[in-house]
């Protein structure tokens, strides 16, 4: 999985057309303030082991929000961060159990799957504010957020 | 290069803080309206022909910015769309050419390498407004915007 966290005073989205792959929601817009925005691409090789990439991405955004003492997490799948993706129904399954095992800690908000949206978002800019991770079954990635700007 | 481009009501940025890498700059903080946000991770095998790598990208905005009807083009380096990053001097210097070939026919605005930035970006959500693309000295890959949400 390809993973992009941004620290955010806000993300806000409207969900505007439908994809074939659009998932129902009623959640077609929302909003949070003070939150680290989580853009997903969930990718073919998450397909092997979807539960080991589900605890290591939760693992990640755990670990990165402690760190940023944000309490706010919005999960926005993003595909366009990846040119290899998973099939529409794993990404989604993956998605929702992320959201899953982040609510009893976490004021969480999932954009919907498959719908194009319009989005508005102001990053922090300070050093952690955006951090890229390439996420999988094995063990965490490195965080390549080092002089990444 | 890895390019995501992203129709938006609006690009605001303002550098924060330098990285070692960091360009020297006057326009520490910048604003456009109605325009294509270009985000943009030059990579290493750009570096074996970076003119054809330059006339290919700004052959592809120009496409982009006709298409959605915008005069105003912001280009925005982003390294955290690609896992394998060119050298920071190519990067600089394939930057300013293609804001130098863009400038007789666009507005544009290029904000600084290698700052950390805090930016706001508003994007419009029609199903043209995100587009991700991997440009290569060759010939253009083919536009992976369909379906992409
Ligand atoms: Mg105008």
């Amino acid at each position: 999985m390809k993973t992009l966290m941004i620290h955010s005073d806000y993300l806000e989205y409207e969900a505007k057309q439908k994809t074939k792959m659009a998932e129902e929601t009623e959640k077609l817009s929302g909003k949070m303030d003070e939150c680290l925005t989580v853009f997903m691409a969930v990718e073919r090789d998450d397909e092997s082991d979807p539960k080991a990439v589900v605890k290591n991405v939760v693992d990640e955004i755990k670990k990165t929000a402690e760190n940023l003492k944000v309490e706010n997490v919005v999960l926005y799948p993003y595909a366009h961060l990846s040119s290899n993706l998973g099939s529409p129904d794993v990404a989604k399954k993956i998605l929702k159990d992320v959201e899953e095992l982040l609510a009893p800690n976490y004021n969480v908000l999932r954009s919907p799957f498959g719908w194009y949206k319009a989005f508005k978002i102001s990053c922090k800019g300070h050093p952690l504010s955006e951090l890229s991770r390439q996420i999988s079954a094995e063990r965490n990635e490195e965080a390549e957020d080092k002089e990444k700007s």
